[in-house]
């Protein structure tokens, strides 16, 4: 490919809007364009990207007797009333009508779809196990999408679906996927990724894992035990609290706390300390409006993840003043709520004394309350957030917190979709069963952008040889010299048809311009030649990566670059 | 691939609801699922068909300077409102709104976003000539979903846009994209195809072509000159019309002609020939509802996409007495419409004398009316569809009739779109230019299913080597005997380490049932093996387009598979 074709612009400044360095680059160099909220076109740079990773993952997939097939990206009403999800799926489906005024939505996830396939396909024991999977185009509507491909609406997913007779068969292939998919992450070129037990969310089913690239700017916190190699998203994981102190100082007392309502203001004008409180979060469930309060010391975060979970309901805001209750008031003792209201006491409560509440009355807080004493009826759940510096459950060692972005996931979805769609297998014994399934998904786009995490620096993108949109980048200094020319166009040549994919930098422009946008662009090998290196007949080679520089004789430069590249796809993928 | 681990199955009854042989046949070798009206899941082997017509259309389009990019399925309605297509465009189109409220579309097509991708991307006239593609999902809410992958609503399309400063230089490319494209339909077996000129549709631009697979069962009829090769798409064909007699017989006499109001009862009641009569055809415009009648002689057929152009609208249904007409006895002379009715006379009018047309007034028509006489100010048009037999306007030789699948297309699209965005580029001589542009669509399902049409018979599939599921469908005979299990393991493996793509029939079943799945599968090459060719030490190998049968040596079986698979490309790509 000559630069003078190719179809993108490089531009120095950095693009209004965009936060990550990874969205930045992107759009710097080239590879997307925004189209709408969350909607990107891919350039050529990107497309290229993105194929070659596919590729890894349909190998890997196919390896582990994967079957590739195609569903759909509309998908009638009717197939996912089947299992609830048209209903219980709320504003990130788009649903609409066609010509015919029929309910019509976009496939967020094609479980339903699956099913669909295999149902009287796979109708015997000896059908299974087997494994389908499809790399298409999906469209979430996310009420905040970010950070270019990493959150996007529309975005490439791989997604793949295995049906299996027994649970211990499910188990055996869920490690192989899990294996498979380690794989693909390294064949990308991840070095910073881990497994962590993750959160099931719109999906059913009790096991799951989620691959996570480690990087600052993740929205997702993981907490790791660096002893015994516990992993988890946040959202689910668990921790040995810290203990609370047991003595009781003295009675309960009202105290005037005026404005202060938060935590923070409460305990500055108490002058106590934020471990010795228990505040109130309150929510309502977007199903049927229930009102739900949770208390937690009031140094901890509430886990609403956990907390939806436990009152089977997504959570929105409330004003609790329609509920007759005291905002910034609120307390353990004399609580006065409706019948079908929620109240839970987290974990970090028990065994809590001399503590800090709200009155329930307006400007009130209530001190010296004492757990054991004055709510020893209260049975305890875990709400509170995980916080850096809490003990492993596995070994006693301290957790360690850090951020991730989820680059993939792995569900164990027991039958929770053949159950709902009647989908049976028939059993050697003359029974039917009901398959469970499993599913494993990878956000190719998430990938693409989570490398770039990883691997850019502050001269541009730097693409692993894998999965990079060119392995050399030609790049000829003084081209406008018929003898720099004439080489340039010889070597180029050679280079194509020794199949390296090269990228030749065919402008006749400054040397600056062109090595800056090499660096831009990210291609692993940079290969310059200017008449300065033409006098010793060598070819100066740079490596993106490291910087490292090279002089490599002209007549060894092609063979020497084939060696170069299979030897950082090796070392890519040594560990496999 | 072993078939016991296959998904899919295969079925001996024809699916109700499927009349095209291909449709048929998808569904009964257990391709294709379908999942709602015009919307179908691929299953593994339909899948791998379909990556391989995807590869082939790479290799093409990357050959003649393509650069592969993704466009979104999901677009805002803004994009679309700069060319006009967002109102222009009816229910063909997904029209939604996202959670924020805001209007978006499935796109159809992507000259919007193709040329979104190029505005400031391409700035100069050094930036043109170039083309760039994506082959991605689509949705068309077709009113009459067809034939399987005929005409569904969701299918996967290749679409490619190229960008030029002028009109010589597109045609140029045109031309080689056209090129390109019969080396596709090649590539991928057809021998029965043809390049019509097409009809614009609702893609603006002059110059066209459709890339037409003859068959019995197309909905399309083309135009062909056996001589001089004219070829052309029934809507915008043209021929030489028959002459009409020039003699006048008689005076105009209104006569009674009660319930016969159809050119056939008129024709019987009168003892007329059709070719004697002049008929009305009326519509009105889908824009504002205007009056459109159109006069042909009584043997014609009205072609609605000509007239269509003639009034810039799409045509509907009118009742005409809602304009004061009488149904069925709207004639020419004494005709009385609103001022902004349009009237035209077909060009199978001109000369037309002693002819029968309505009287404008109940239960009466009027016979012995003349064109020269009682019309003379009429002025043609050609709104009438070209009838076998006619005559080839370009060498005069007679034309024939034949139908068609379109399977690609290819526009010269001028600066409708560029000229709408407002997209320029800078000129050498300082001025600026809205680029050229050219656009050009292949269907691939629509190219898997027609290739079926062509080569399929009453067995079942026939696959060409070039986009089969597999090379070989390996078939042992009594795989329970261990012997035979033992081999058939044996070679198996050899043929997968030689790179054939091979389907291992292992199932310890019928020969029947496994002799008729190869056939109904239809894998180019089947090699049986059982205890009565390994008593010889041969494999029988079956050609199953040809029904041809070969007896080859165990020993050489690998080795000439590999022969037979090369040659068989090689005769399919034989004329590129």
């Amino acid at each position: 490919m000559k630069i003078s074709k190719l179809v993108g612009k490089r531009v120095k400044e950095n693009p209004s809007g965009a936060t990550l360095k990874s969205h930045i680059l992107l759009l710097r160099a080239g590879f997307i364009k925004q189209v709408g909220a969350g909607i990107f076109s891919l350039l050529p740079p990107a497309q290229k990207v993105n194929l070659k990773i596919q590729n890894i993952i349909r190998e890997e997939m196919n390896a582990i007797g994967g079957q590739e097939v195609l569903f759909p990206v509309v998908m009638p009403r009717e197939l996912w009333d089947l299992s609830g999800r048209y209903s219980s799926i709320k504003s990130e489906m788009i649903r609409f009508k066609d010509r015919n005024n029929h309910d019509m939505l976009l496939g967020m996830t094609h479980e339903e779809a699956a099913v669909h396939m295999m149902m009287n396909t796979a109708t015997s024991h000896e059908d299974l196990p087997c494994m389908i999977y499809q790399i298409q185009t999906k469209f979430r509507d996310e009420a905040r999408p970010r950070g270019g491909l990493i959150r996007a609406r529309e975005f490439t997913m791989k997604d793949a679906y295995s049906f299996h007779t027994t649970q211990e068969d499910l188990d055996n292939y869920y490690k192989k996927v899990l294996d498979a998919y380690i794989r693909i992450y390294k064949r990308i070129g991840f070095r910073k990724f881990v497994v962590v037990e993750g959160d099931n969310g719109i999906m059913g089913g009790k096991i799951s894992h989620e691959f996570m690239a480690v990087t600052d700017v993740g929205e997702d916190y993981l907490v790791i035990c660096p002893e015994c190699h516990y992993s988890s998203n946040r959202e689910v994981a668990v921790s040995v609290k810290e203990e609370n102190d047991h003595t009781v100082v003295g009675g309960m007392q009202e105290v005037f706390t005026g404005n202060a309502h938060t935590i923070e203001e409460v305990c500055a004008f108490l002058e106590t300390d934020e471990k010795h409180t228990a505040k109130a979060v309150c929510y309502k469930t977007t199903d049927g409006g229930r009102l739900v309060i949770a208390f937690l010391r009031g140094d901890y975060e509430i886990n609403e993840s956990k907390l939806s979970k436990l009152v089977k309901s997504e959570l929105e805001y409330v004003d609790v003043e329609e509920y007759g209750l005291c905002a910034g008031n609120i307390g353990l003792v004399g609580l006065n709520v409706p019948d079908d209201a929620y109240v839970f006491y987290d974990q970090t409560l028990k065994g809590l004394e001399n503590f800090v509440t709200g009155a329930n009355k307006k400007d009130f807080h209530i001190k010296n309350v004492s757990m054991s004493r004055d709510m020893k009826d209260a049975t305890f759940v875990d709400i509170s957030l995980v916080k850096e510096g809490e003990k492993c459950v596995h070994c006693g060692h301290t957790l360690t917190l850090t951020r991730g972005i989820e680059i993939g996931n792995i569900f164990q979805l027991g039958t929770r979709y053949t159950k709902a769609m009647g989908m049976k297998i028939n059993m050697p014994d003359g029974t039917t069963k009901e398959p469970i399934m499993g599913c494993y998904g990878i956000g190719v786009g998430r990938a693409l952008e989570s490398i770039i995490e990883e691997k850019a620096d502050d001269k541009g993108l730097v693409w692993p040889m894998t999965i990079a949109p060119w392995q050399v980048y030609f790049c000829p200094i003084r081209i406008d010299d018929d003898n720099i020319s004439a080489i340039s166009e010889e070597l180029y040549k050679r280079m194509e048809k020794a199949g390296i994919d090269v990228l030749f930098d065919d402008r006749a422009i400054s040397a600056g311009v062109k090595l800056t946008d090499s660096e831009l662009m990210g291609v692993p090998i940079r290969v310059v030649i200017s008449p300065k290196t033409m006098a010793n007949t060598e070819a100066e080679v740079t490596i993106r990566e490291t910087g490292e520089k090279l002089f490599i004789p002209i007549n060894d430069l092609i063979s020497e670059l084939k060696i170069m590249i299979e030897d950082e796809i090796n070392e890519i993928e040594k560990d496999l």
